[in-house]
């Protein structure tokens, strides 16, 4: 089974993905991008899109651009990230574009960018471990 | 206006707290907990409560804490976050209790705990920084 | 060979501890204590000490907890850490304790808090991962 | 006071810069390097570079970044910063090159990667929140 199918299956099986309305843009090797509408539902008390959303998305993206590096079979979860919240998020949409910057036998280390809609507005960095867990 | 009511009301403007299933459990100077009962909708592919629901409640009740000490009309903004993800999260409910560990005029330090539902089992800490922002 | 001895010897080793006068103070399982005293040396523009001198003493002492809890023969690497600087650093001593929070086979993590002589004043905080590595 | 003689000043007063053999590189707007040689005196026990002094470094190189885009007369200071340790330090020389990802009137964000001397292998990477505080 191919990288895609196996990231997609997988994102489809994340509820919370679903309950925050984000959808899968693109997946190649060590870059994966996950898209998510402004909705009233993921907002904070100001009307922004809430810090943790924006966190989730981004988390999720890195997770994934791990996968991509590592072999069949082979599962990843967070260990550790930071998320630095850079200006407010009220836009049509928001896009997290993760990117591997070291990948290990055990540990991978990526980090994410999340943007408005045109990609144009930086919001929000992450910097994330991710680890290489067994089925 | 008291701070515990300035706080509910915040609390239930934040739609994202109502999607994920937050509620407030308890507001005291410097502290403040917020829980989340195990459901579906939160969770990521493996049944656990996802990273990013974790980190959403711990950056809330962080927030929160903050604006315990800061003055009344002031608000409270993130400014950026480390969460450390230590367990999976598949129990009853998970408990997010932020402390501040110093107030500034500004910027105010916070730290949380993620537990489980009898408080025993940390399954995740988070490390932040708040901004105090005007009206 | 115990590891209390197992520490000393690999801190004895560590040339950038005598360079910023470091010196061990106590070994317990999951828990390190090391102190450095002021010196112009370890200075950043304004007089205090630098957040880089800071960080060393507290990633050191994270460091060393989490070998306080792995087998002999292994030894420790910093993955990655976060210091929260909350106060500016102008005391006679300052003292790095650091904690397991949580241990694994491969991966630890750690905090420390970084005083002032009295471990009075809490001047800084790290929150670190550790991973576990043959000889 | 131009901007580059005011940070060449303050990195003179930095004794700590001195201590471990750092010397500052290129001040550009948003843009500072600065550069340290292997010396056994900033090593740890395995004869790699200190994870404290890369980190020194880094967050040295991060606080003048912010400073170039700020006003004369003020100073800056660091509020927290997180180092990605990717590969192990033993390379001829370091080099941080560190860069401004959002300036703001009081919070700047900061980032900065540590490779060898010829810029090709990524060592560590940081991201640090800056503060611009008055004289």
């Amino acid at each position: 089974m191919n990288v895609k199918k196996r990231i997609t299956d997988s994102f489809n099986k994340q509820a919370f993905m679903n309950t925050i309305g984000a959808e899968l843009i693109s997946i190649e090797s060590g870059v994966v991008k996950i898209a998510c509408k402004y909705d009233r539902k993921i907002t904070q008390q100001h009307g922004y899109i809430h810090a943790g959303a924006i966190t989730t998305l981004a988390d999720t993206a890195c997770g994934y651009a791990a996968l991509t590096m590592m072999e069949e079979g082979m599962n990843v979860l967070s260990v550790e990230f930071k998320t630095t919240l850079m200006r407010p998020a009220k836009c049509e949409k928001i896009i997290a574009t993760a990117r591997v910057i070291k990948a290990g036998r055990r540990l991978t280390f990526t980090e994410a960018v999340v943007t408005d809609e045109k990609e144009e507005i930086e919001l929000a960095k992450m910097s994330a471990t991710m680890i290489c867990v067994g089925k």
